[in-house]
Parts: C-alpha cells; structure tokens; sequence
C-alpha cells in the first residue's frame, strides 16, 4: 500500500485538456489528449460524454484559480481603485510569462465561435462574473456610471489580454495609464 | 464564347477561405474549403502550397476591403478626432451583424497561436497598418503621447470587436464613450 496520492485519471485529463487547449487551441483531438493523460480513451468516454465536455469541465475547474490570481483578497481594506488596479497588474504581471496566450475564457469562445458550446457557456459565465467584480467596486468607488465602468474595464481586459496573447504589444506604461484615465473620468479617486 | 466573367478557382478559393475560416475557425479542413469552391484539391494544391499559404492569401485579399470599410478617405477635411471615431462608429456599425464575429485578422491570430504562421504573418501586418493610423492622426491631431493613444485606440479596437463578437457586449453606448475619455485625456480635441 502506498500513501502517495496520483492524480486519478479524471485530474489528468482535466489537466491535459487545459493545458492542451490554452496551448494548441480547441481543436486539439481526442487522442492527443488521452495521450497526455495517460489516459485510454474508453476510460475518457467513461468519465466524459465527450470532448465537449470534458473541456468545459476543465475551464470551470480552472476557474477558482483564475479568480484568486486576478482578484484581491475580499476586504482587504484598499480601495475600490486601488482593487481594480489591482486586476489589471496581475494580468501585465501574467503576460510577461513565455507561455502566456491571453485570456483562456476569451480565446475558448472565440475559437468555439459557438455560444451554445458547454465550454462556451462555462467561459461566458466566469468572465461575467469579472464583469461583476468590476461593477461592485465601481460602485463602491462612487462611480458616475458604474454599468458602463464595468463594461469598459471588462473591454480593456481583453483587449489587452488578447494583444498580449498574440505578442502585437506589451502591457507596460500601456493598461494602467489606459486604465487610470477611465477611473480618473468615471470620479473614481 | 461567353463574355461573362466567372470568378476563377483560384479567386473561389480565397472566398470560400474567407467565409469559412471566419464563419468556423482556421481549423476548417481542405475538403470542405474545395468542396464551398467548387474546386478538385489537385487544382487547389496547383494554384496554392498549402492551405497555410491559401488562408494567408485570403486573407490579404481582403486587407483592402478592410481598409477601405474601416478608415476614413485621406484628407477627408475632417479633424483627427473625427477621422478617429469614424473607425469606431465603422465597428459598431459592422458589429450589429448577426454574422459577426469579431475582427477576422485578430481571430486568426488567437486561433493560429503561432506568431511565425504565415496568415498570422499577414494578419500581424494589417492590423499594424490600423494601429500607424491610429499613431498619425494622433500626431496630427497634438496627442500628449501619440505613440500611446495609438496603443490604446487599438487596444479598445481589439477588446470591442472580440467583446462584441463573442456576443459578452454590444458596443452601443460602450465604444464612443471610451474613445472619447482617451482622446479628451491625450488633449487630442
């Protein structure tokens, strides 16, 4: 008896597909993805309905980790600017890596081009949610329209996520300037 | 004899690319790309190398198309702050279009995931042509920072039509507002 705890096939192949997918794209196959979870594919097809499913069970499971790399800790005590900077660095902070593509939930759907995808709607959701975030502090900070605070910092998100991802710009001296100006006009000092 | 002009198989091709890769995704197969065409692959395989060189050949065709939808006439008498949010009005409009999908030499870039691909080659090119518009209207206009509202013009230009074609945003009332806070805060009038 051993009291080592593997993955069990479920985790790798969760971890496969992520890993896969954020790297080579949506279409990666079936095969490929056993392959790298050692997995055979009978037993992926018992754990799965489908490939469609198993990616989108991994976009939700990646999705608590996605929350606490973006967000600050609730309540820690700064400001609802400060809180929304906060974001934004730790995307320049995530798009300085090699390996960094953009945003996984906005390369997902964009790739699917099908919004009644499973994985699609997993996406759809967790970025809402950051929508959401954006909105609450906005809110909180006193903005003048903090419907449309959180629509914009949501469309500065990705698009410097998704300009990062393909390598046509850095983030530096670019989404905290950007991102400080639409504060500074909303009124949220 | 015939004087009516048929499109070419070659010209059917880069359509038949066109549509389907924005419609499906660069992972489209070359049996469906020659069956929309109407073309044998052995014809397709004489008239492009691959179909790596026939994506990246359709999608400089549509370049300017492109241009021409997107950017003002040269000297058009407007101020660059108008020939600015000509471009953002030009993609709210083409947003509203159920087949809209986004900004196809973005897509492609997130989709490819290699910066050395030639579509990506091609598509990088393009959308850097918009964002020297972009930094000469700026110029012309007495931007603080040209070289910076350049950067984030295109980066509000990447994050709307991503946002919008994945259907998370319309860009109704989200776009013009944005613009206008970056062009007043780079004293650009």
């Amino acid at each position: 008896m051993t009291t080592e705890t593997k993955p069990s096939p479920r985790e790798r192949l969760l971890e496969a597909a992520a890993t896969l997918t954020y790297r080579d794209g949506v279409n990666i196959g079936v095969d490929a993805l056993c392959k790298a979870a050692g997995v055979s594919k009978r037993s992926m097809y018992l754990l799965f309905e489908s490939k469609d499913e198993l990616l989108a069970a991994s976009l939700e499971q990646r999705a608590s980790a996605y929350v606490a790399t973006l967000l600050p800790a609730a309540d820690d005590g700064r400001s609802p600017r400060d809180r929304i900077l906060h974001v934004f660095d730790q995307v320049e902070l995530q798009s300085g890596a090699p390996e960094f593509h953009g945003c996984r939930y906005l390369a997902v759907q964009i790739e699917l081009k099908d919004p009644g995808h499973p994985a699609s709607q997993v996406a759809r959701r967790i970025k809402k949610n950051l929508t959401g975030f954006f909105q609450a502090e906005a809110e909180q900070g006193g903005a003048a329209d903090p419907g449309l605070l959180a629509r914009q910092l949501s469309l500065v998100f990705d698009g410097a996520s998704a300009r990062a991802g393909i390598g046509a710009d850095t983030l530096t001296g670019l989404v905290a300037p950007t991102v400080t100006t639409l504060l500074d006009a909303a009124g949220v000092r």
